[in-house]
């Protein structure tokens, strides 16, 4: 509960009507884009760099946990309040306010909807290539606190290959700017790409200055078909060896085939193991052209029964349908779904996909595969209800074994998603006890008072709060 | 002075002849890259991660200064034992551990030398991009604690973006391992590139896990002349607006050019402001080809002179050679150099070399100005004799104001050099108080004792030692 003096200060900082504390509004800021759900004690929605340090500097003198917000489309509980206190939402903060032609950089607020962003850059023939499948609903400031992946990240890098300086709001109200439209900067520590991925816990990020490159003209799109999915896995080092670099490599396995044909007719092959949704993009058609025609000689090459490149823009769309038919597809066929997110060495993409069919197997639940195949970030999704107490077990049990089999193959437990709540049991495995030290040290020399965020992230008890995943 | 029983022990570690302490050696590991010099009380070389973390325990526990020293080549003096005691020779630590073809990364040790992991990588079909003109003598571990760049940057990116995982020692002997194989890692906080660029004050390198690329099969080099530095500066824009990205895109000015001529007589012209080296690389023949014709369309509509496109590789060799003979030259010229390191946003360049100008007239001292024109960041080079008090007070006065510059242009101090020593007096202008105190904090948590290269990066008086660039 927070004092009714306290939200009389924050109506005076912000304005009443960005205040909100009812609970039908509460309930609407408990959620993320997983199933764990906790309200918070009072939202708040400033509007400039400086309300939000008004608003932490008040915070940090009350001891009120705050955790920054976007649209909350994070996989893995990041922005869910497990301790109540303050959603600080960031979603008025959603001005672009510089395109920078010349020096290929965008200066733009937190809560500006990367979609947007893409767009609004697009119409000067400048491209902002992370492309998380939340782009529509998701926000810079979470992409770039979670630093958010997508399809394209294959070719053009994840969002903190785009982060060139951050203005940040510290614990106690202080305003940091870090970085600037410079290419190249090594003056002090990075502190930039140290906020970027912290996830809210070390400081709230309200503006940011992004890369830019050159739009591409041109985007060409495969489809492969795989009856064995070690011969798509291998076709994918083939392409990549050959000094060919795709800007997407997607794959899915057959339980994601049979789920997305469940629901949407696509007319997909039943029988095989794999599809390789591939895209070639660059500046000049022909080159374009003659490197998706590479691309599919080197599918056939590897065991493809069949190879379709789109001719025409509505063709590449259909081919597009089925990857984007994967989420709702699953939502048909199961109530819920823990959507993994391991990323292993490309090379070892065989034998996690291997290793978790046999965990599905033995587990006796559906797993749907599917992911960046190009990149080693593989997304398992768990299918399971979650009114049936088995059913969750059996789904804690899997995504144990999951996050096993991930760093058993030399890789990690998260490539896209971030820890959160939902993998902070796990992350002492995967880093070992001395990094785990180091973050808690760094957190605590940045947030003293542990209220940015807390219970995230960092492994440990979550003091006067609900550990939403105790597996 | 470090106690006999101390030096004992570290021979007990490392072996005897590991441990120097003779005054002639101690000479040898005094200098770097820069005029700078004073000698550590010993030199340990270690030849295992295991002897770094046993050294820090010892430096840890006796609070010693320790200095992690690669080929010290470094050109801010963040390698100098400004307070003595312990330089670590990561020397030795010269393996290449393991080249995964499948998965485009090498594992070394910190000691070897960047040329010899780019020769093993490129024997494979692979590419290790970072350039740093040190590359024949620089070493992984430096090139990581800098975050060197070079004139391939452009197209490829820094130091930082080839580093996937390190093994670090920390002040206590510690060892931690961040990030690995996989390519995209969100697990914690990203703690690799808190150490990459971090200069030795966090942590000691040991090991490295970098990423590669293919090899590129063809380059073609262009040399374009502008009789107008405006016209050059313009030309790189058009060049990059155009959706090309060359290799690199070095530029020297006109002061750059007559040492060059005056020393090598290469038949350079004395009557122009700027000339262009352009570098166009890729897998196919004929669209690098395309691609060096188009660039020099360019040079040729901005208003080059003279457009020379080399034909054969002795040509490009030749084309390189002024480039290369930048630095031997300006040693002929004057007894000392100070080659500063700013990067402003690259449509800043004009200004930038304008004002640079200015300052060499004002205070009467010859500056170079050469460079990576593509991403902005110049190295103005300040020629003088340190015998002369006058010509040095002149060299202060002139580096200051080529900093005030910088951050008048919205550029930064250092774009590939680092702080060091030597512009520790100008980083908060650079960065601001906040900034310098969440650095300060960091340092704290993660060197509670100040023995990790003290002195360095961060601003503030040096205890028991010797500021080197009191300016």
């Amino acid at each position: 509960m927070i004092e009714p003096r306290i939200i009389k200060e924050l109506q005076n900082l912000v304005g009443k009507q960005h205040v909100l504390t009812s609970p039908e509004d509460l309930v609407a800021y408990s959620y993320d884009g997983t199933f764990a759900e906790r309200r918070p004690d009072v939202v708040v929605s400033p509007n400039s760099t400086e309300q939000v340090s008004q608003i932490m500097g008040l915070a940090y003198r009350e001891e009120i946990p705050v955790v920054p917000r976007g649209m909350a489309s994070g996989l893995a509980a990041a922005s869910v309040p497990i301790n109540g206190g303050i959603v600080l939402n960031l979603c008025r903060m959603n001005r672009i306010l510089e395109i920078d032609e010349l020096n290929f950089t965008v200066t733009a607020e937190a809560g500006v909807v990367t979609q947007d962003l893409a767009d609004a850059v697009a119409r000067k023939g400048l491209f902002y290539p992370p492309d998380p499948s939340s782009i529509k609903q998701s926000t810079l400031g979470g992409n770039a606190a979670c630093n958010a992946g997508g399809p394209r990240c294959l070719k053009y890098g994840v969002t903190s290959d785009y982060v060139r300086g951050l203005t940040v709001v510290l614990a106690d109200g202080r305003v940091i700017k870090t970085g600037g439209k410079a290419i190249k900067n090594v003056t002090g520590y990075n502190l930039t790409q140290l906020f970027v991925g912290s996830e809210g816990t070390l400081g709230v990020i309200t503006e940011l200055i992004l890369k830019l490159i050159p739009l591409p003209k041109v985007a060409r799109t495969a489809k492969a078909v795989f009856p064995k999915l070690a011969d798509a896995s291998q076709c994918v080092n083939r392409i990549l060896t050959a000094g060919i670099t795709p800007a997407t490599i997607e794959l899915m396995d057959e339980t994601t085939i049979a789920t997305i044909e469940e629901a949407m007719h696509l007319n997909l092959p039943l029988d095989v193991e794999a599809i390789l949704i591939i895209e070639s993009d660059g500046m000049d058609e022909q080159r374009v052209n003659q490197e998706i025609e590479a691309i599919a000689d080197i599918c056939r090459a590897t065991g493809a029964r069949e190879v379709q490149v789109a001719r025409t823009e509505k063709e590449r769309n259909d081919l597009w349908v089925a990857r984007r038919a994967i989420s709702p597809s699953l939502a048909r066929r199961a109530p819920n779904k823990l959507g993994e997110d391991i990323s292993v060495p490309r090379s070892a993409i065989p034998d996690a996909v291997a290793a978790i069919k046999e965990i599905s197997r033995q587990v006796r639940i559906p797993i749907a595969i599917f992911g960046h195949a190009g990149d080693g970030n593989l997304h398992p999704n768990i299918l399971f209800d979650r009114r049936d107490p088995v059913q969750v077990e059996k789904m804690k049990k899997a995504a144990a074994e999951i996050f096993r089999v991930a760093l058993q193959l030399g890789g990690t437990l998260s490539g896209e998603h971030g820890v959160g709540s939902l993998k902070r049991p796990f992350v002492e495995q995967d880093v070992g006890p001395v990094f785990i030290d180091v973050m808690n040290q760094i957190k605590k020399a940045l947030d003293p008072k542990n209220i940015l965020n807390p219970g995230k992230v960092i492994p440990g008890p979550v003091p006067g709060g609900r550990d939403l995943f105790a597996w």
